[in-house]
Order: C-alpha cells, then sequence, then structure tokens
C-alpha cells in the first residue's frame, strides 16, 4: 500500500515545522512592526481569474480541479467532445474544469483588491502567507507545494515604500542572522538602456538576454547578442555592468529615461540605509518579463552551496489592471519560505538549542492509575498558571521509557510521582541537562518554572 | 469580468483575520499546554490514500485533481476511453486523476503516522489547524472550504487522555467565555444497548436511528423503529434516555457490556471537573457510523440561533489500520474553526475593543518629501525598539485623510510631523480614543507606547 503524500509534496514534523515557524514568526513580527496587514485567499481560484496570467508555461503547470458529478450534467454530447479535446489536445474546458490551484498569491491578492475596494482602506499593506501549487517536476529545493510570504503596499506612489519594504528585508534577515546580499534596479534603467542602444522595440528580447546572464556568460549568449543586432562597444559596457558598479558613478551611455531611474535609485538607496544586509545596485537585473515598472529587487544569501534567489519583488503599476482596477501603483515583496528554510538549514542557522520538538517544560511520570489522576491534577493547576506541561499519557510503563520520552523531546525537567511523593506532597524534579535531582514542592516548581520560562 | 473568489469559498479580510486568529491563537495556546505538537499536511493526497474511508457520498464530495499533460501520455486511446467512462458514469480513473484536495484532516493524520511511525515518539500528541475541502452545495454555515483544528493522542489507551482532552474544552471556551454543552457517550453502552435490545446484529441501523433522535422525534422514527423491531417498552426507553440522566442513575436494562462502559464513563466524568462548560452524559449520542470504539463527545453552544455541534471526536482503536498500523488506540477531538466563529459573531463575544482592524501603536502623518523621510527614520527607530508603527504611505495627502485612516483602522494614536516638529524635535502626538494633543520628544513617545502595550 501506498502511504506517501504525493511527489513533490511534503508532511512536516513537528521538528520541522518548529524551524519554519521560527521563520515565519520573524516575517510576521516584522510584517506587522511595518503596518502590513494579514489576508488569506481561497486555495483554489476561478480558472478564469488565473488563465493567460502566468504565461503559456503558467497555463501548463497549474493543478486543475475536475468539476464533480460530470456525468450528471444535461449536455452529455457537449461533455464527451470535451474530453475528448482534452484528451487529444490537451485543452481543458469549463465542462470539465471551471477551477485551479493558487499558482502565486499575486494575482489572487489582485483579485481580492478588486473584490473588496470598497472595504479597504487605501494606501493598503496587506500580507500573506499561504502556499501555493505547481506541477513542475520536482528537484532538490524545488516542491509541487510550497509557501509564498508575500508583503504589498498599493495604493501609493511614494518611494517612501520602496525604502520601507527594504527596511523590513534588513530587519528580518538580522533577525534570521543571515548575511544576504540585496541587489536592486529598476525598470526604467533597461529601458533606458535599450533606448540608448536602439533597441526599444525588442525590449522583451533584451530582458531576456539580461536574466540570462545570471547562468551564462556573454560569449556562451553570442547567437542572442547577434540576433538583437548589439554593437561591440554595447555588449563591452553590459559586461561592465556585472560587476560591482556605484549608483553615483558616470556612465557612458546616457538620457533621460537612465537619468530618471538613476535619481530613484539614488533617493532609495540613501534612505534605506541597512544595518545587516549588502544593498547592492545591479544594473543587469532585469527580473524576468513581470509586471514591474519601477524599483526591483532580488536577494541571495552571501555564502553556501544554495545561491537561488530566496526573495524578489519590486514597483508595479498595474497590477490590479488585471481585474479591471486602475491607478493603483504598489510595492510588493515575496519571501521564500522554503528556500529560505533550506538556507538556514545549510547554514546551520537555526537556534538548536530553543528549537526543541517540544515546548512542554515539565513531563509528569507516574507508576499506577492513583498516581496518574494525582499527576492530571498537578498539571491542570500548572496550565492555568501558564506553563506548558504533559503527564505522561499511558498508565503503567517503565520509568526509563518515560524518561527516554522527555528526552527525545527536548522536555527540560521530569517530575516523578510515585507513592513516596504522594504521601509527602513533594515532587522529585530531575533537570534533564545535568541530571541533578531536586525535592520541591508543586508551588515552588511552579515558580522556578514560571521564572525560567515565563508563562503565556 | 467574474472578479469573486469560487462559490462557497472565502476571502478573509484583516477585519476578519483578527477574529479568526483571536480563536486560533486560544486553541494553539491550549494544544501547547496539553503537549500537543504541531504538524501539517499536504493540500492534496494520493486519491488512493483518500477513496473508500468517506463512503460513497465523500467519494462523491471530494475535489479531485486532473492530471496535468493528460494528451502527452503514451497510451491516447485508454485515456479517451477513461474520460469517456467519466463523462457517462461518473467513474474516474487514475489516467485522470491520481490526487485529491484532503476532505478532513484524520485519514491524513493515520497516513502521516504510518509514513512517519519511525520518527515520532509514542504516545504521541498532535495538533493540526488547515483547511479542508468539500464540494458540498453552500449554504449558510456551510463552505466548500473550511477549517479544522484536530488533536489527537494516539498510542496510549488510558482514560487520562479523555481527561485531558475535556479538560483542554474546558480551558479553551473558558478563554472564549463561549458557554457550552459538552455531551459525552460510550460506544460501548451503544453496544449494550443493542445487545440488551436483541438487535446487535443490526447495529448500523441502530446507530442511525439515534443519530436520527437529534433532529425528529420518536413519532416521527415510527417506520425505523418498526423496521429495527423494537419493543415499546425499549421505545420508550430510548425516549427517556434523550432526557437528562445522571451517569449514576439505575438502569431497567443491563448488561456486562452496560456496565463496562457506564464505568469508563465514571471514571472519566469524576477525573475531568469542568470549571466552565458543562458536561453532560447523554446516552443516545451515537456520532455516526464512525471508527469510534469507546467515549465520544459533542458539544453545543448553550445559546443563540447556532445550535450546530461545534467540535466532536472520541475514543477509536483501528484508525492506525487505514493505512497498515495496528494497536494504535487513541483519542481525537475536532474543533469546528469556522461555525465557532460563527457562534462568537451570533452571540458578540469577540472582544471587539482588543480587536482593532491594525495592530500599529502610532501613525505618522507628514507633508512633504523631508517630513517623510524624518518620519521613516522615526518609524524605523521604533520598530527597532518592538514597537510596531507606519508612515502614512503617500506624500503630500491632506491631514483628514490621514486622521481618517487612522481612526478607520483603528490606530490609537497619530503623531504629526510638520515644519515646527522638524524645527522643534518635539513630536505633536493626538490620541483617537479622546482627541487629547500632547507634545513629546521621540524618546518619550517610545516609553510611553512600550509601557501601554509592551514591545515585541
Amino acid at each position: 500500500m501506498k502511504i506517501q503524500a504525493p511527489r513533490g509534496m511534503r508532511d512536516f514534523t513537528p521538528a520541522l515545522l518548529r524551524k519554519r515557524n521560527y521563520v515565519i514568526d520573524i516575517l510576521k513580527q516584522q510584517f506587522t512592526h511595518y503596518g502590513f496587514l494579514p489576508i488569506e485567499t481561497p486555495a483554489m481560484e476561478l480558472l478564469s481569474s488565473l488563465t493567460g496570467k502566468y504565461g503559456d508555461e503558467g497555463d501548463q503547470l497549474m493543478f486543475k480541479v475536475l468539476n464533480s458529478r460530470i456525468h450528471e450534467q444535461k449536455d452529455a454530447a457537449a461533455i464527451q467532445a470535451a474530453l475528448l479535446t482534452l484528451a487529444t489536445s490537451g485543452k481543458d474546458s469549463t465542462l470539465i474544469t471551471e477551477r485551479a490551484l493558487r499558482y502565486d498569491l499575486t494575482v489572487p491578492f489582485a483579485r481580492f483588491v478588486a473584490s473588496h475596494q470598497h472595504e479597504l482602506q487605501f494606501p493598503f499593506r496587506r500580507y500573506q502567507i499561504q502556499p501555493v501549487w505547481r506541477a513542475d517536476r520536482p528537484q532538490k529545493g524545488r516542491y509541487r507545494e510550497f509557501w509564498q510570504c508575500d508583503i504589498d503596499s498599493i495604493g501609493a506612489k511614494s518611494l517612501l515604500n520602496e525604502c520601507e519594504v527594504l527596511q523590513l528585508c534588513d530587519a528580518v534577515f538580522e533577525r534570521l542572522k543571515l548575511p544576504v546580499t540585496l541587489y536592486i534596479n529598476h525598470r526604467q534603467f533597461l529601458n533606458g538602456l535599450a533606448e540608448a542602444f536602439n533597441i526599444s522595440h525588442r525590449f522583451n528580447e533584451f530582458i531576456t538576454l539580461l536574466d540570462a546572464l545570471d547562468k551564462s556568460s556573454i560569449s556562451q549568449l553570442e547567437s542572442e547578442i547577434t540576433a538583437l543586432g548589439l554593437r561591440s562597444e554595447q555588449v563591452k559596457y553590459i559586461e561592465q555592468l556585472q560587476f560591482e558598479m556605484s549608483i553615483n558613478d558616470s556612465l557612458p551611455f546616457n538620457n533621460a529615461t537612465l537619468e530618471r531611474a538613476r535619481a530613484e535609485l539614488q533617493q532609495v538607496i540613501s534612505n534605506v540605509n541597512p544595518q545587516w544586509i549588502t544593498l547592492q545596485w545591479m544594473p543587469v537585473l532585469a527580473r524576468g518579463l513581470h509586471y514591474y515598472t519601477g524599483c526591483i529587487f532580488e536577494a541571495k544569501p552571501q555564502s553556501g552551496v544554495l545561491q537561488n534567489s530566496i526573495l524578489g519583488g519590486g514597483r508595479y503599476d498595474n497590477l490590479g489592471a488585471l481585474f479591471g482596477l486602475h491607478e493603483l501603483s504598489g510595492v510588493g515583496l515575496s519571501f521564500g519560505l522554503d528556500r529560505i528554510c533550506d538556507v538556514l538549514e545549510d547554514l546551520q542557522l537555526y537556534p538548536t538549542t530553543e528549537l526543541q520538538i517540544s515546548t512542554s517544560r515539565v513531563l509528569f511520570t507516574h507508576f499506577t492509575e492513583a498516581q496518574q489522576w494525582y499527576a492530571l491534577n498537578l498539571a491542570r493547576n500548572f496550565r492555568q498558571h501558564g506553563i506548558a506541561c504533559e503527564v505522561y499519557a499511558e498508565t503503567g510503563r517503565k520509568i526509563g521509557k518515560q524518561f527516554d520520552f522527555a528526552q527525545k523531546l527536548g522536555i527540560p525537567w521530569v517530575c516523578v510521582i510515585g507513592e513516596d511523593e504522594l504521601q509527602s506532597g513533594l515532587l522529585t524534579v530531575k533537570s534533564m541537562a545535568d541530571g541533578v535531582q531536586t525535592q520541591l514542592t508543586p508551588d515552588a516548581l511552579m515558580h522556578k518554572l514560571q521564572n525560567e520560562y515565563g508563562s503565556f
């Protein structure tokens, strides 16, 4: 019998979830500090809301949901024809599928803003932490179910928004203790370059070329460069742009578009003042054929074997237009939760001592039913005072097994309840860290744990 | 253009999510206090893991996911045949769909335990808060995407587990301030009744009859009763069992099975000592044709128009057998998050003053770019000291609009930054609650907010 989760999708055990939640808690804390408000959208969207928003590849990789009770629909002939088309050409119809699973959080967010525009206060800052699904071929670090943590500040043109999301990144990675380089560029800078090179009419190909530079060298991209008709000094200049440049360096090519872009970049960079991340202008950063119109961002860890981008985002002017909204400019940023978790694991940056599997402070052990009921009452009292604790959940197990349970879950204290303890009213308490054993009244143990761990 | 979420599925705005998270936080806190550990499973499971586990209705209501790239599969003829079968009889095949969305959290949990049995420590206590999907006809209070909050303590037979989950319920509803009656019964009590009535061979019909009593009177169920061949004194007795009985009352029908069940119920009831909920024996409670074998539970609010069950659960012995695991007895409980939220709304039990939309403590307003950058630096400093705050995100907006923004989101303080404030270094701070305005240094405001709200 197959007892796995579907391929490319993962179970999260308590141990894994403790690590993920460590990251999510830091993200949520900073999102909240910056005034972003939580929203959630359904796992499914109408196919009509999603189709065509992600290009042909996206339409292919979307998980589509089969309509239920297909055979009970009235027009059997039409359904059979639609299914035949599906079998032969891969084209589906609303007779077969009307809904698909979320492919990202951006399109659902645009749909959400359009649906709820009259309930929201603009400028609207939302965060959204939810899984998305893609029928991609699974491989290391690429999952079919993965989590995006998106923030968007929509309905304001001020560069304050760019600065604040970058300061937020700074605070997040400082708390994660993850050294990161955050690359910044401006879509108008790329427009200006294309203008200067006289290839504005082939802007999309130009963008595709720049994106390819991340993985290939200029010499490997010979044929694409020739196709675009770039001159040798232009190619040389693109090559230069791949290396470190200051935003204040003089440019050999120039025009008003380039200068406007540069002025915005200068204003953003000078106001962010990062304290942890390295903020680096990367003039060839393009971020694909997205909806970006202004500043764009991307971040990578500064060390380790995992060198994929762990966040991306930028300024857009027309996202709302997907759903008939106009004049809603915004800045968005998406943290790749799974990749960040993988990087922290790779670089051993999880604070392992704080991330024991269990958050229980004490395990009450017992041998007999009477001792078990005594433990139940003690535990309840501790819980009412805000202390997480456990009574070993089975009666009559060997004490070694009960201690082993505490040790494996990382419960720091074990309280032995035997005949003596029932008689004396004192508890025998053992520290799992150093094995030291003491005798305490229940109240004294409770205060000790409250002092050590706080109560909630 | 359709800009809604799919029918029966909901968007959660920040205002709605604040309320849901209020409930979820209380649940998580108590789950943690009782040593339950979080797990998560994928939204999709293999159809082979789900089919047949929920009866015919479940198989019908499951949302199935269309295989991708159907037309690229090799055996086109087989696929066409399978699609034809789907169109005519509703039967699907793995050529069309191999995965379905989670229908509940119990079967995925059993699959999880089977998949990870060697990584887990038993007795294993898990909690899981995730959405499930059912293609039911949407109606008031019934959604196609809804949340279950499940706890299970698996791998232990001790009645301690029954007592602890009931104490946990007591703590949850006390914190929610929701008066609840928790009905308890025992599957063996029903077995014993069937024995006493000589209808053990028709136990399932008997259970179905008892379940129907919740909605219909004995007289309305005449034909079912006749079909079961119950005698009039037996019917009268069932009628009596619908009303309040103490677990210690003497029974006119009796046998060893009934007595064993009653002894367990007595032990559980006497050890729970509820402080908030009303714990009530309900001898006709049956909980459908589920996998329960021991104590069973169900809770309903004590007042209001919404009288659906808001939690259900019980002891089971053979859940793991679904996936080839044996001898794993456990107790499970499922809180219906959406129903609990609906009831709290109906009874106006949300602490509205604490549940303002925004958690920002102060909004910094400004008129010019220079003031905006000044506010950016102030806000960053506040955030570094653990104070959630916002700079109004657009430049040059009227002050009234900015105040209106704070008021609508429930931000309690507004800090006006104009030319005077830039010159003097003092901030003008207005309380949104009483309109009182004061002048403070940035540090003094920071300390004031830290004292009032804490920092995180």
